[in-house]
């Protein structure tokens, strides 16, 4: 393994390795050395050349469809994206007050916000390795602020825990890895894992076990200020003659376990959710609006496409105004879709039965947030919490409290559902009136008098009901990937998809423009070769 | 138990008692609610009505000082402020480049830092429940931004383990919930744990193993892109027809265990280490200017008392001003001396006996901190590390990432070192430059070639060879606490004490503050019986 080697040979390898293989053999042994793991992100694609007079058309203006615009351009094709909003972004959105959100069935809402609070009704949050996006925003001006993920003195409800009564995250984790480690470290000592352990690995196993459960002297978890430095205290310490504090009273295994508390441990370690992570200042919709600013001037917007052909000079698409009812068609040489396969099934495309399959094959999840303007940042002046989720077995899921204005007064929003599968398709099914009664009285067991006294207004975002994607984002499976994924991805005579759904990264922007990188770079390397 | 009250009794219930109880009672019944818990604090004292003419001298500018100061002033006391030091705010304090700092034995560093750049030497993360400090910095418009403490990329680094490479926060900690939880798993399928978990809790045990450890259906801990899902992949998702991501390789349970990774653990879960934390934005040191800003008029600088008596009328302090040889002697009514027990210890102070002792009797601890300026952020670019910590079993114990300025260019300082008990004596009896090459030599662990070539220049602050408190904080013990601390909390005729050192949160600010409230309004309250 080149891990093993000395740093100056490990150098003078990857030197070597640099000018003998190219980026991919390069690349390929700096993630052997540990270095490049994190993304498949190695810079921005240069592309140059294009043939003179070569043109491209993109549909769809969210992050895919202006990303793939945004490095044709450069390149030097013509460009030109039909968009079927009214406005560009896509799911990269973000909601202000007076703007408006219109679904299926023609319920319309206008967000009622004060000026600076908002709500991103689609993607929020930014892990640190989702290196594309990160690399557009600086290179766009997109400017990042932290988003606040772990939040130790958050909530957890479980409505058959506790009787209903939610608690703070770090009481029950701490409950959680001393009861673990006082288990353990009886099955250690009855010699119960003798076959499975060495004799060697079981003294540092209870060592382990003592520290990270926090145990005490006998191997115990038990109510102590030891444990209690851990899971905060019933009187906190403070100064002067009265500073002293006095214990919390620690959960049974059996509570403990009824709030199943390692459902959050877990959800903090995926690899996605974890720290750090970052959001645009002023809302997620900043990145969108960043790439408008780039390739606004090449986008027709209300543009709805009825269908997309191709032969062996180019492809076209003929679409229809859906405001004027004018109709058109647009031609160019090539053409990348980023339509979401939701929309695009239901288009007559001309491409292979195949890559029609795989249209076909995608179903969409359901996904319901919902953001509530208060009237006061209760959470943190009266709860503590700032930023963070609060996490329910409920419907809607979970709370979120913001990562930016802290300390403010005056009005703010929070993330007042986000839910998924069963529970999304609850609240889609209301009026976005019922939504916001359901996720102010499931909120209500964090937040019981507040979200009686402090509530101004909100919005819903029922995804499944937005006419342009009739969903949040594409649901693979292993056996659809198996079955479709090449034939998705794969170029079909002139025509590339690209969006979300044909990446690895699904339901994540950084599937998106990753996606788009690869279908441009390929298109780029097939229009010079045609 | 309160709690079990219906929300609409409980209110009416608390109503009634703030009525008939007051605010203390109030505050109780509030924790027994769950809702004061995580701080004594309840807001300003609100301290008025002092006696016409009434005077009290304060010793020490630091945050203690300077808030006893403020509050007694705004109280109508006549306030003079004594400080050793020719600067305010203690060990409050941010250098930037320009700065200087003199240690015991003459040796001076002047601060190279670029513009913009800074290192706090001492405190420089705020928890959200130092609601005392927090609360200080909205009243006197000290900004915060979020302070990234848990990044689960950044390393874990212990000599004895992976022959010395350093490995990921979030592979290591997968690892050792995966393997514990397949041996827990073993355990309760042996019947070990029979006669200590019921069988209903058994059941839910191996759910909560397999979801928290990541284990597969047969209850095992392996290498699978489930696992990677977690701690990280070998090639990470992308986008397009090369999207798919390989798994990474776990690491077996005897080099986990080598790694202590457990102690990582632990120690964001300490109630002091939690997220969410703050930093004032610019630096620590704001809170000290913001309060020199209150206060600043009231400070006598480089005055070194030397002597402190008291008799039946008021107090007095002898001093020497450090530049200029002159002497002189304050006097007031009251006294709050906020000179660490360090340095209070060799000046003759007219309290009991017990007091004396009590001052005598705390060693304060030894803690150097280092700040190596860098070309640039290659944490960022390189690592893909943005804030937060690398641990290493090294003296120098971690490095710190900066928690602002992220994806920034050009220079940008690390805390290079922050080493406590033995580590800490070693580099503080070392010379500045020689600290410097320690922190390089013990650092590059992490980040070899960078170390190298991206190092600027470095300042580094050894505690115990500042003259004016000669470590970094006060030591208490079980037995200390029980046999002084309340004599050194207690008025002692006209004098009280206050500072860290005279509270339950030694070692942070938070004590501080906390002390000198608690400080003030008792020694307003003697003022006024007097």
């Amino acid at each position: 393994m080149l891990n093993d080697l000395a740093p100056q040979t490990r150098r003078s390898l990857l030197t070597m390795i640099g000018k003998a293989g190219g980026a991919a053999a390069m690349y390929q042994a700096m993630t052997a050395l540990g270095h490049a793991a994190e993304t498949q992100f190695s810079g921005p694609p240069k592309l140059s050349g294009a043939r003179k007079g070569a043109s491209v058309l993109v549909l769809g203006a969210g992050l895919a469809g202006m990303l793939s615009a945004y490095e044709l351009m450069k390149a030097g094709y013509n460009v030109q994206i039909l968009e079927f909003q009214d406005r560009t972004g896509g799911r990269n959105w973000t909601l202000r007050g007076g703007d408006t959100v219109t679904e299926i069935g023609g319920a319309t809402q206008t967000v009622g916000f004060a000026p600076g609070n908002y709500l991103n009704p689609g993607p929020w949050r930014i892990p640190y390795h989702h290196q594309t996006v990160l690399h557009y925003c600086q290179e766009l001006g997109v400017e990042l602020e932290p988003f606040v993920q772990l939040n130790n003195n958050a909530f957890i409800h479980n409505s058959k825990a506790f009787g209903g009564k939610p608690q703070r995250h770090r009481e029950l984790v701490v409950d959680f890895q001393g009861h673990v480690a006082e288990l353990m470290g009886k099955a250690i000592n009855q010699g119960s894992l003798d076959t499975a352990v060495s004799k060697e690995d079981k003294e540092k196993l209870l060592v382990a076990m003592r520290e990270w459960g926090a145990l005490d002297k006998n191997m115990k978890f038990d109510t102590s200020l030891h444990v209690s430095d851990r899971r905060g205290y019933d009187r906190a310490p403070g100064g002067g003659v009265n500073g002293a504090p006095t214990p919390s009273q620690i959960n049974s295994l059996s509570d403990t376990l009824d709030s199943h508390v390692w459902q959050q441990i877990s959800f903090y370690l995926e690899y996605v959710m974890q720290q750090t992570m970052f959001q645009p200042k002023g809302g997620m919709g900043k990145i969108g609006e960043a790439f408008a600013k780039q390739v606004g001037h090449l986008i027709r917007l209300n543009t709805r496409v009825t269908k997309i052909t191709q032969n062996a000079k180019g492809v076209a698409a003929e679409w229809t105004d859906a405001k004027t009812g004018q109709t058109g068609t647009a031609a160019a040489d090539f053409m990348v879709c980023t339509i979401p396969a939701s929309v695009l099934a239901q288009i007559p495309v001309q491409v292979s039965d195949a890559k029609q399959a795989a249209i076909k094959a995608l179903p969409y999840a359901a996904s319901v947030k919902v953001g509530l303007e208060m009237k006061s940042r209760f959470w943190e002046s009266k709860y503590k919490i700032y930023g963070g989720h609060s996490f329910t077995d409920q419907a809607m899921s979970l709370i979120s409290y913001p990562s930016s204005g802290f300390f403010n007064k005056g009005p703010a929003v929070l993330l007042g559902a986000y839910a998924f599968g069963l529970g999304a398709y609850m609240l889609a099914g209301m009026t976005p009136e019922k939504r916001i009664e359901a996720a102010l009285k499931q909120g209500s067991v964090f937040h019981p008098e507040e979200y009686q006294s402090e509530y101004l207004n909100g919005v819903s975002m029922a995804w499944s009901r937005q006419p342009w994607i009739m969903g949040c984002c594409a649901e693979w499976t292993e056996e659809t990937r198996a079955k479709h994924y090449q034939n998705l991805a794969s170029i079909d005579g002139r025509i590339v998809l690209a969006g979300e759904h044909v990446s690895y990264y699904g339901c994540w922007q950084e599937g998106a423009v990753a996606s788009a990188l690869d279908a441009v770079t390929r298109l780029h390397s097939r229009a010079l070769s045609a």
